[in-house]
């Protein structure tokens, strides 16, 4: 079976993104006080325009489409709200975003202050989003999915060819990547990319398991959302395009019940100087906390997809 | 004349230190914001052990050396302290460490966090440093000097000999750095690495200009220091084996009275999501605001140098 985006996908997304995006570094670490007898690489995506990944999928949807006059809308817990009001902006596009309630303060004023038009309306994600379907169809505005499309899919799996090109060029190598996941669309494209050539290890809260409720039912099923990551990783439920590609290349790995994204963030901030908000930290809990344990000389990797935290709440946390 | 490093003793240094230090990484940024029309180098040194570039000055010191059982010693506004403290630790070697008052928390914490024996004590870094060197003297314990000794600059020197070979490995290549500057072991280590290859500009806040004194004076003189960024770059005067190298190979440049490292600690953050101090964030306000003017098609790297900030304090400053 041929799945719905290929790795001609993600490279052909990753020419038509290049000059807009950053292509964000790699760094080495001692894998030791990981648990790790390899040195763990970090993809360093914190880094990217408007604070995440989000932008990759972004641009991939419209960087040479036909955007119509009332431009693009979006539903979006936040970094994907950001990502396409930036993307809007550097295309010159309108922007309108529906943000649910429980978007980080942060997060909208990141927003608006790339000049779209934001309405905060709804508790949770999938209200945001019906709200952004009526836009879409009464105004004709172009609606990206945060997650869920083959362009948002195939964008985001350009972390996953940068990271392979990186490495090759560094005479290194890979053997699992440890990614975030909210809806999938970013473990999705990186799994499309790699197409089995590494093991990709999607990491959900104990509150927010999407994903491995699908890759148990087989299909896109509801889940109840309860987490601190909720405002980046809350999707109710996995995309199904997202889910075809899991199915065939994804594992997937819970976090415990305790606040492991907390101390995660905490750790990356003493011993990195990375300012990570809870969803962007939760690859590194994985292997922090121990809910994922590498084998003897696994060559494991932790993608940093997010940094878009409130300073005050991360420096009460760090204390 | 021979300098008192060479780019021998900086690739010597290299060696030594390359399994102890994170070897941190470039990310290329669009120069158009910045009023530069070839992109940006920034090299991510905040991403090193203890938050700042200190730790390879003080590993090129301590690695291969005989330390006496009363261990090192050393004075230091912050961050050269909690480098020698980490590096003790890694190296299982005792530490007493001696910080002015002026030191940031963040900074003593971190310090006492590697397991050093902190004194707090004198108003500025020479009163700290006269501890230091009293204690030196009644215990044995070896003196690090925080910026004016052969393997400190040499060991700093080690950040320009992987931007240089990293940017190669890129194919791309480099007319100007910007290096903050306080005591100047850094930008001495990264000229003597450079040896008029590039430009290297040293950047020092307007109430802390030791560096430029003492290429006005041709040899070190005391300044005055008043500055948000003494805490890391208020040295009273420059050493006089960085005066020696930076007499053949640096150039100068004051940034304004207003408030440009505040300002670029912003704009770090809101762009860049790195969490900078204001010494760390000096070489970048330098181009940011407008006290380093590129020339037409001039390749500037930018050097992030530190990020010992209270998260506190910086979130009041973002807003």
């Amino acid at each position: 079976m041929t799945l719905p985006v290929t790795p001609a996908d993600v490279a052909a997304a990753e020419r038509r993104i290049r000059p807009f995006i950053r292509r964000t570094p790699l760094m080495a670490i001692d894998g030791a006080p990981l648990g790790c007898d390899a040195p763990v690489s970090l993809k360093l995506e914190f880094l990217q325009h408007a604070g995440s990944f989000k932008p990759r999928g972004a641009f991939a949807n419209l960087v040479g489409a036909t955007v119509p006059p009332a431009g693009v809308t979006t539903a979006s817990g936040g970094n994907h709200g950001a990502a396409t009001a930036y993307a809007a902006a550097r295309l010159g596009l309108k922007a309108r975003i529906f943000v649910p309630a429980i978007a980080s303060p942060a997060k909208i004023a990141a927003i608006r202050g790339f000049g779209a038009d934001v309405v905060v309306e709804g508790a949770r994600y999938a209200d945001a989003l019906a709200l952004c379907e009526a836009y879409a169809r009464d105004s004709g505005a172009l609606a990206l999915h945060a997650y869920d499309s083959r362009p948002t899919i195939a964008g985001q799996g350009t972390v996953g060819l940068e990271w392979q090109q990186d490495l090759a060029a560094a005479g290194a190598g890979i053997d699992t990547l440890l990614v975030a996941v909210g809806g999938g669309g970013l473990i999705a494209g990186i799994a499309a990319w790699f197409a089995g050539r590494v093991r990709v290890i999607g990491v959900e809260p104990a509150g927010s398991r999407a994903l491995h409720a699908a890759l148990q039912a087989g299909r896109p099923v509801d889940v109840e959302i309860d987490s601190v990551a909720a405002d980046s990783l809350g999707a109710r439920s996995a995309g199904g395009l997202v889910v075809d590609i899991a199915r065939a290349h994804v594992h997937s790995v819970g976090l415990g019940e305790d606040s492991p994204l907390g101390a995660a963030q905490k750790r990356l901030w003493r011993e990195l100087r990375v300012a990570a908000e809870p969803g962007g930290a939760a690859a590194f809990a994985a292997l922090a906390g121990g809910a994922f344990r590498p084998q003897k000389g696994e060559r494991v990797g932790v993608l940093l997809c997010g940094a878009n935290v409130d300073l005050d709440k991360l420096a009460a946390l760090v204390g």
